[in-house]
C-alpha cells in the first residue's frame, strides 16, 4: 500500500492495441452459466430469454477520444451514442428494445447541456422504438464519458453470428462507405482553421451528407427488414464501426475463411469521393480504414444472388474463399492487395 | 457551430444533486416496448424473458470520484466494481448471471495493471457464478472509468420492488452498517499522513474489518437464500449504496409510506464503533449517511416476525407507517429526528 509502482514488467497498452488488449484480457474466459449462449467475441452477447434470445451490447464514447465537443452538438452526440449500440443489435439480425446509460460528466457541464444530450438520446430511442430503462449519472474529475448498454431480442432461428460465413458465400455491404471519416476530416480541418483565426467562418457548405454521416449516423434497421422481406438470412454479419478492412478480417477469423473484395465494387458516395480528392486520400482507403459508417457487412449463400439484386441499398463487393484468415482486394488493374486491419489504436493516437 | 457557449440559462449540476439530476433528465420517460416491465426507478430495470424476468442494472465507478488508486489495489477495485452491481440484482430478489464491462483508461495504465483489475473482476464473477460476456475497452484522455452492466434473472412471482412496502411492515437490514465509511475515512487519514511525510508507515493495524468493508465488499446473496429458506418474501427491498437514510427514503417514496427506525437497533460492528469514537463521529451518523455498505434494506409483513428472528444476520430496525414520504429515527432518549437524505452529491464535493 502506498508504495511506488515499479516500472518493471510494464507492457504499454499501445503495444497490444485495442483488439490485442481485449484478446489478452478475455482469452481464457469460458461461459459457465446455463443462460449464456454466446459470450465475448461478436457484436453482442447472446443469452436465453424464453422463445427468443436476448442480446446485450455495450459501447463507450469518451470526450477527447471518440468525440470533440468543439464541433459535436450535444443532441447529435446523444443520438449517435444510442445508434451505434442499436447497430450492434441489428448486426446480430435482432431488434434493440431497451437501453441503459452510464453518464459521467464534470461540473463544467450544466443541467441544460445534459438535457440537450438526453434529448438526442431519447430522439434515437423514439426513432428506433427503444425504451430508456435505467442508468447511472455521476461525476467525473474532468470530461464527459458515455457508456451505453442496449438489450435486444431475436427469434432463435434468426440470430446471425460473425462465424457463419462459408466458402463461395457472397460478401455484401449496405449503403456507402468512407463518408463518416471524410466528415470527421472536414470538421478537424475547419477546427484548425478556426483555432488559427477565430474570425474565419468554417467552410462546410455542400458537405451536408458527410457531416451527417459522421455526426448523426443511422443504424440499418431498414436493411434488416428488407433482407427478411426478400427471404434472405445472412450467413454471417457485423456492423462497420472500425472500417471495412477490420470487419472483413473479423468475419474471416471468426468463420475460419478468407475473402476477396473488388475495389471497383466498393460503394462510395459522390460527395465522399469529391472530398477524398480534396484531401488527396484514395476513396478505397477511406472505405477500408475510415470507420464509423455503421453500415452492415454480411455474407449470403450463392443461391441468394438473384434475391439480393432486388434489395435496395446493398452492394455485393466480393466473396468468401477457403484461405482461412486471409483477405485480399483486387484493384481495377487486377493487382492483389492483402487487407490488414487498421482499426483504431487509440493508445497509439494518444502519443501523437 | 464553434460559437461561444452562452452563460445564460445555465443551471449548475450541484444545484440539483445526483437524484435531482436523474429525476430531471428522466421524469417524462414512459416505457413503450411490450417487453419492458419496469423502467427507471428501482435497483434494476425489469424486462420479460420467458418464464423468468430479466433484470438489468448499471453502475459507473470513476477515478478521483468513486475510488482513489493511491490506496485502492486494482484487484480489489475489479472485485468491487462487479459486486456493487450484483448487489443491485439481489436487491430485486434475483440472481446475477451475466456481466458486460466498459473500461476506459489512459496510457498511464499498463497491460499488467489492467490484467490485475480483470483478475479481481473475474474472481468476483467466479465467486458469484456470473459470466463475463462482453465489453468495450478503450482509451480515456486521463484517468480510469469503469462502467459495468449486469444482467440477472428472477422467477416472476419472486421479484421484489422498492414500491411494495405497506403500513405496519417491519423494516429489516442485513449485516452491519457504517463500516465501509469508516474504512474510507481511515484510508483518507493515512493518505494525508503519508503525503505530509512519505517516510511514515500507514497505521492500519487492527482495522482489517472496516478496510475490507470498503475495499472488498460482498453482495448479500446469502441473505437472499436464507430468506427463501425461511419462507419469507420481502414486500420491498433496496441495497444500501448511498447510506441507510437515503435508502429508507427511497422505499418510503416508492411505496408511498413513512418509516420509523430506532437508533439503538442500528447494527454497528465493534471495530466500526471504536473508529467512530476515534474520529468523533456518532455511529448512527456513519450508519445513516456513510454509504457503500452494500447490505440489504427490506420490509416484511408483520406476520413474518417470528420467521425473521431465525434468519441469521438480519436486524429489525423499525417499521413502516402511513405518513407518506416521512421517515423518523427514535433516539435512545426518545427524541424523534427527521431523516433526510444525504446521499452523495458528487458535484458539490467537487467544488470543495
Amino acid at each position: 500500500m502506498f508504495e511506488d509502482r515499479s516500472k518493471k514488467d510494464r507492457t504499454e497498452l499501445a503495444e497490444l492495441g485495442e483488439f490485442g488488449l481485449i484478446d489478452h484480457l478475455t482469452k481464457d474466459i469460458i461461459p459457465r452459466v446455463p443462460s449464456t449462449i454466446k459470450g465475448i467475441g461478436d457484436d453482442a452477447a447472446v443469452i436465453s430469454g424464453g422463445d427468443e434470445l436476448v442480446l446485450v451490447t455495450t459501447d463507450q464514447l469518451n470526450e477527447g477520444v471518440h468525440f470533440d465537443l468543439g464541433y459535436t452538438p450535444l443532441k447529435h452526440l446523444g443520438y449517435k451514442s444510442a445508434v451505434v449500440n442499436f447497430s450492434d443489435i441489428y448486426a446480430m439480425n435482432g431488434r434493440p428494445e431497451q437501453l441503459v446509460i452510464g453518464l459521467s460528466v464534470s461540473n463544467r457541464f450544466s443541467v441544460e447541456a445534459l438535457s440537450t444530450f438526453y434529448d438526442g438520446l431519447r430522439l434515437a430511442c423514439d426513432q428506433y422504438g427503444v425504451d430508456l430503462v435505467g442508468g447511472d449519472t455521476t461525476s467525473s474529475a474532468s470530461g464527459m464519458f458515455i457508456s451505453i448498454t442496449v438489450i435486444g431480442r431475436v427469434i432463435k432461428e434468426d440470430v446471425v453470428y460473425r462465424s457463419g460465413a462459408g466458402e463461395n458465400d457472397l460478401l455484401c455491404v449496405s449503403g456507402d462507405l468512407g463518408g463518416a471519416y471524410m466528415g470527421l476530416l472536414l470538421l478537424e480541418r475547419e477546427k484548425q482553421v478556426y483555432k488559427a483565426n477565430p474570425a474565419m467562418q468554417p467552410d462546410l457548405e455542400g458537405n451536408d451528407y458527410v457531416l451527417e454521416r459522421f455526426l448523426k449516423p443511422e443504424a440499418r434497421r431498414d436493411i434488416i427488414q428488407r433482407l427478411k422481406e426478400a427471404g434472405i438470412r445472412p450467413t454471417s454479419m457485423i456492423d462497420i464501426s472500425d472500417g471495412l478492412a477490420s470487419e472483413v478480417l473479423h468475419i474471416c477469423r471468426n468463420s475460419n475463411v478468407g475473402a476477396v473484395i473488388y475495389e471497383d465494387k466498393l460503394p462510395v458516395d459522390v460527395e465522399t469521393a469529391a472530398l477524398c480528392s480534396d484531401f488527396k486520400i484514395h476513396p478505397a482507403t477511406a472505405a477500408l480504414n475510415g470507420g464509423e459508417d455503421y453500415e452492415l457487412l454480411f455474407t449470403i449463400g450463392l443461391h441468394d444472388f438473384e434475391k439480393i439484386k432486388s434489395v435496395a441499398g446493398v452492394t455485393v463487393i466480393g466473396h468468401i474463399t477457403g484461405e482461412a484468415g486471409l483477405a485480399h482486394m483486387v484493384t481495377p488493374d487486377n493487382k492483389l492487395i492483402t487487407i490488414t486491419a487498421q482499426g483504431w489504436n487509440h493508445y497509439r493516437n494518444e502519443e501523437a
